[in-house]
């Protein structure tokens, strides 16, 4: 059987809420190791990739490998009757059809229990393999949500420059241009307001902002976002959840000849 | 000639809004021992009932008995501009075709009447028999809102069982199963945060959950909500309102043989 | 070439929501005084006019007067880009085709620049005579903006009356009739918390609700709004910008035979 037990709810409630719009369904694969999600979004454009380690649960057991089919709506509908402040387990037993959620109040007054039923997905994981990467930026995670949503109400696509000196968004539309650059700044006390560059190789990219707005969805979870970019590799958008894990998104560039498609997504 | 001052005016605006969802048009009966309503909702299936005493009024005169027939939408277009401070006072000739709503602020700065036109509603008052139940049930609103709303986002219908240890809320979707179990408990120290099972024979019935969510919405009027079940019988959800009164809302449970049928809620 | 700075640049946001539902485009003119718009709003009944002195400005510099034609909702847009706190520099080469915006952040860790496509607009520069009005009333501008609010759910026209006593708003539709006074009262300390009532002589006067509702959209700008009453001629709503200018809305009054004629705004 598998049993996972949470004190802190909300990491799983902002998860989900996180990772709905993007990814329709998806296998949560168990092992004695922890979870994992892979999933490629509606629209085969980026990859989605969780990994939550055991240790990070405040209990967790899994006596057999499963890869438990998740609508990811559903899970949704259930989490939001879950309270802030409660502890959530999941239990599901070897081969089962569905996955119980259990939500208990901090002063156990109410208790619920849901059973989501379970689908039948197939999917292969993809290894991806560990990479240098040219630059790599950590910045504020509002900050960032803030700039890809700010620029997708000017333009469809952006290109993001890094150099020793900061890092440059830039977009342009119907409206305009606009650039936003963000210096490289350790200067603020707290860790979670620096902005730090750690370049090999100066890089220019072209993305689509729509997915990398999806992405900034997973704000809640962390004060803190990792952009990795190289020429001609897919930009990775990673987010620390505390001790328990991360959640990292993959999109590939737009390539040059591309830049001029506006919506059509293609992808390299 | 009728006439009725309240100084807390946003008691008088939250009921309005608590009832102008469910009932389209009503008759406000005033008499000299004060202002009652009892409606059907708009589809027939539900029964409000509502009964506020003259003396929870600061100033109730009621010369004759009228019947005076209310849009509820447009009373609460009136109503939304009210303050929240202000002072109301219901004003109305006999035999008058218009409702006059004065308010003033509590600087006496701004002075507003409004006339609401009356309307000419048939309706017969159903003397609704006192019933000793077989579990009276009180809990905080805010817990009842929350319940309701939650499960309406997993199914149609809920299964309500009370037994001494607690109550119990069940319901099932395409998504899966969800139970809700609240423990009776007068630990805490605030009377308004216990919940209070008063059981003389364990009952289980199942509503329509549309009604129930409906029926919270004069969660803002009262901190405490009693529920009151007997097999076969109506289940009474009621809202005290401080000393002026008390809004009751009264559901028939669905018999075994429609809880197949879903959407459809015919009555027994 | 022109350039104007102006630290709190959330004013520079608050105008431009402010107008961007009136205004669909119009022509910025700068000269060495400042900036200037006049621009009837998109149905041609109500005139907008907007004035800003250049010492309210941080810094203001203006070779050669031009008039820059600007997109409102796409300057509101780029506009929605900027942080409240940050400083705001607008900047243009003479002839230029594009009014460039420069957002920085308070500690200067954020530079944004964005370039707004300008527009070739024609207008005409109306004289608008200094005037003698009989009324003119100050009142908090969250009062106005609650009053034409309130009233906009009941009827489509107001009539304005000022005596000596107070202001008086009426109005009526198919919910009923209203009726809101606003005393004269300069008994709060803070003037913007005052109605202060300057009377020539009694008048009275009766304009479209949805228009002076489009006006206190500029409500975030200033505590307190001006009306200027005289019979025959445009009401005037107008806002004082602190020391940096202000801004005046020009609404002529229905004529009587009009009254009668609801939605159709024709003016005399």
């Amino acid at each position: 059987m598998f049993e996972a037990r949470i004190t802190q709810g909300a990491v799983l409630k902002k998860l989900v809420e996180a990772l709905k719009e993007l990814v329709t369904e998806g296998n949560f694969d168990v092992s004695s190791t922890g979870l994992q999600l892979q999933a490629m979004d509606s629209s085969h454009v980026c990859l989605v990739s969780l990994a939550l380690r055991e240790d990070g649960f405040e209990h967790f057991r899994c006596d057999r490998n499963m890869a438990m089919g998740i609508h990811f709506q559903n899970l949704s509908k259930i989490l939001k009757c879950a309270g802030n402040e409660d502890t959530i387990t999941l239990k599901a037993e070897d081969n089962a059809d569905q996955l119980t959620l259990m939500f208990e109040s901090s002063n156990q007054d109410r208790i619920s229990d849901f059973d989501l039923k379970l689908m039948s997905i197939e999917s292969e994981h993809l290894g991806i393999p560990d990479q240098e990467y040219s630059a790599e930026i950590k910045m504020p995670s509002s900050e960032y949500q803030r700039i890809v949503r700010d620029l997708t109400s000017i333009g469809d696509t952006v290109l993001i420059s890094a150099t020793k000196e900061g890092i440059k968004f830039s977009t342009s539309g119907d409206v305009g241009t606009a650039n936003v650059t963000l210096r490289h700044n350790t200067t603020p006390e707290k860790p979670e307001e620096q902005t730090i560059i750690d370049l090999k190789e100066p890089v220019a990219l072209t993305f689509a902002l729509r997915y990398l707005n999806n992405f900034a969805k997973a704000t809640p979870l962390a004060p803190v976002v990792k952009l990795s970019l190289t020429k001609d590799l897919p930009i990775v958008v990673e987010y620390q959840i505390g001790e328990l894990g991360a959640v990292k998104f993959y999109l590939a560039p737009k390539i040059d000849d591309e830049d001029q498609m506006g919506e059509d997504e293609a992808q390299s």
